[in-house]
């Protein structure tokens, strides 16, 4: 009972704390806090023009979940600090990026309003958790399978390019090369082309306006020998869809050599209908997971098993010839895809 | 390692069961459950309307965190059932009502943001939130208090009446009464007017707006003799508005004999320089408390301690005779507040 009482208290605080563990990352906190050890939490607030009293109920939630312990007003690491840390943009996606969701729940839940532009969420958290995605999750596996490449590629498209990130690393680091970033959303090419502009990539990168469902084939694509694609590769399905739109990605870049293809898979929800070997049990539901599965049943997105991308590919005129997973969020996986047909050089 | 891994997975789940046990009471789910003690959760979904993918999402969320045993498509009560829904309407305070504060969390927080209308709760889902969170919490004492009067009382004023609820179970109780409801929202005010048209109250209820903390005279209130006011004390503070607020109450309702007045009072944060008998330590922070304490904080709304309302009310020109503690919503009170001077009847 009272036990009870406790646990669903902690329910309670963890919900606060999620939204806080994000804004603690944004404002630099955690950061100063990992470099310095202690940080007086007036004395930040001033420094970061935070509100004081709001600064004091961040890090007394960050308190009640260990994440930080406090005494007198100086915050110090807690136990989880570096576990919190390493999954500080999963809580921002969580608790910042997709609170317009999670928080309207009683309302998106309803197939009455289950219409038009039933939710919103906010894009430039989204952005922000997904540079650190990369970085923490997804770049290990990516930067290994650049590495493996058994050929020198000398133009990149990535589809779903958001901020360009990617493209603008790819190009750093292999002079000589030159890259498209296709996306289906105009304000984010925006962002990334003023970005690759500062950056100074000139004519070695743009970015166009495009639905990579269904892209045709344009004279600028007909030297692309290698494609990316990372965290919207659920967005070609349900199935039938996928593979005409992998199909058509072989016709469309008729050069392409290899595809790297990063996502996250389906591990949880409605694993009985769609087995998977990856399934996980609900009493050890591991970080992302709920947040990424339920989150996309509630917009209305089918998220794929690991096995179902694997029964894709053929028929989409793919063989895949190396699979990378990714443990650190959800389960995620980057596939290694070549055409079946090799066109000739 | 592994367990702070498991440790940090279970404060994402739980920042998702917060919006689902508010939207599985919303729904009917919750009650259903403790009824029937098991749901076909896709029967449910049929029945209520509601996106089945997102049910089966849901009802996971609240597995991960022990309200729910889930097995093949049925739900059952899990250990954490009835603690969750006898703190139901909090979970819906916070990730619901207020899910528009908390997942704004990194823009409000900035001192250059907080002007204006910085930050935007659902006012539907709060009133939803607070019927219940009287039902729950407040009501025991407040009946309670109400069986206590040592006077027959005639006329009724509740300040920041909101849904009017209150003060149509009051008449319904003591007939030959009449009531008045105060609120600075007009939208609430027509909304509770409809109802109590709708419930047949007549001449016996109305309501009007005004800001209870700078009231005048009028004549409807020259037989005022009872006044109440929930879930907004907080709103007099800081002390000196309050103390005004209070003297001011006394001669605006000449012949009010008893008030009683009920909120949540401040316990967390802030407690170094304010201190309280009844603080408590980060280590065993109740259900609530974080989020009506931190949540104030960042609307910047000051929430006072049970002693500094004691402090207040000699001033204010008011006695208190009794302190019910409310112990299962954070720290609750109710005080039953006199006029120091007596009126002449
Ligand atoms: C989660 S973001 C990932 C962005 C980027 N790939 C990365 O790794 O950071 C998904 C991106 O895919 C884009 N997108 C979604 N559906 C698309 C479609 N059908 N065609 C093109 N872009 C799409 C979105 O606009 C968004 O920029
Ligand atoms: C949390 S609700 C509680 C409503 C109701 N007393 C109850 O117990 O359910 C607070 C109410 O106080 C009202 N309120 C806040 N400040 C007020 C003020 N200065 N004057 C009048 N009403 C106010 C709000 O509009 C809202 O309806």
């Amino acid at each position: 009972m009272a036990d009870s009482k406790r646990a669903v208290a902690d329910i309670f605080n963890s919900a606060i704390a999620a939204a806080a563990i994000a804004t603690a990352w944004e404002t630099g906190f955690l950061d100063e806090l990992r470099e310095q050890k202690k940080v007086d939490v007036n004395k930040f607030s001033i420094q970061n023009d935070l509100d004081s009293g709001s600064m004091q109920g961040l890090v007394t939630a960050l308190a009640t979940v260990d994440v930080v312990k406090q005494d007198q007003g100086t915050a110090r690491a807690g136990t989880l600090l570096d576990e919190a840390y390493r999954a500080k943009s999963l809580f921002h996606w969580l608790a910042l990026g997709s609170g317009g969701l999670f928080s309207r729940m009683q309302y998106v839940l309803r197939n009455e309003n289950r219409t038009g532009k039933f939710y919103q969420r906010d894009p430039v958290a989204l952005s922000y958790a997904c540079k650190d995605i990369n970085r923490e999750h997804f770049d290990p596996a990516f930067w290994q399978a650049m590495e493996g490449l058994d050929y020198k590629f000398h133009s990149i498209v990535d589809l779903g390019s958001g901020s360009g990130e990617r493209l603008m690393q790819v190009l750093e680091r292999y002079p000589g090369t030159v890259g498209l970033g296709v996306d289906i959303a105009s304000a984010s090419l925006k962002v990334a082309a003023a970005e690759a502009k500062k950056r100074g990539f000139r004519d070695r990168l743009s970015f166009v306006v495009g639905d990579v469902r269904a892209l045709d084939y344009r004279d600028e694509f007909a030297n692309v020998d290698l494609l990316t694609c990372f965290m919207m590769g659920h967005d070609f399905w349900p199935r039938e869809s996928c593979v005409s739109s992998l199909q058509r990605l072989v016709k469309t870049f008729p050069k392409a050599r290899r595809f790297f293809l990063g996502d996250t898979t389906r591990i949880l929800l409605n694993t009985d209908n769609t087995p998977s070997k990856y399934a996980v049990n609900e009493d050890n539901v591991p970080i992302f997971t709920l947040g990424f599965e339920f989150g996309h049943a509630l917009m209305g997105v089918y998220i794929p098993t690991i096995e179902e991308w694997e029964g894709v590919f053929a028929e989409g005129g793919w063989r895949c010839v190396k699979t990378h997973l990714i443990k650190s969020q959800s389960l995620s996986v980057l596939f290694e895809l070549e055409p079946v047909t090799i066109n000739a050089p």
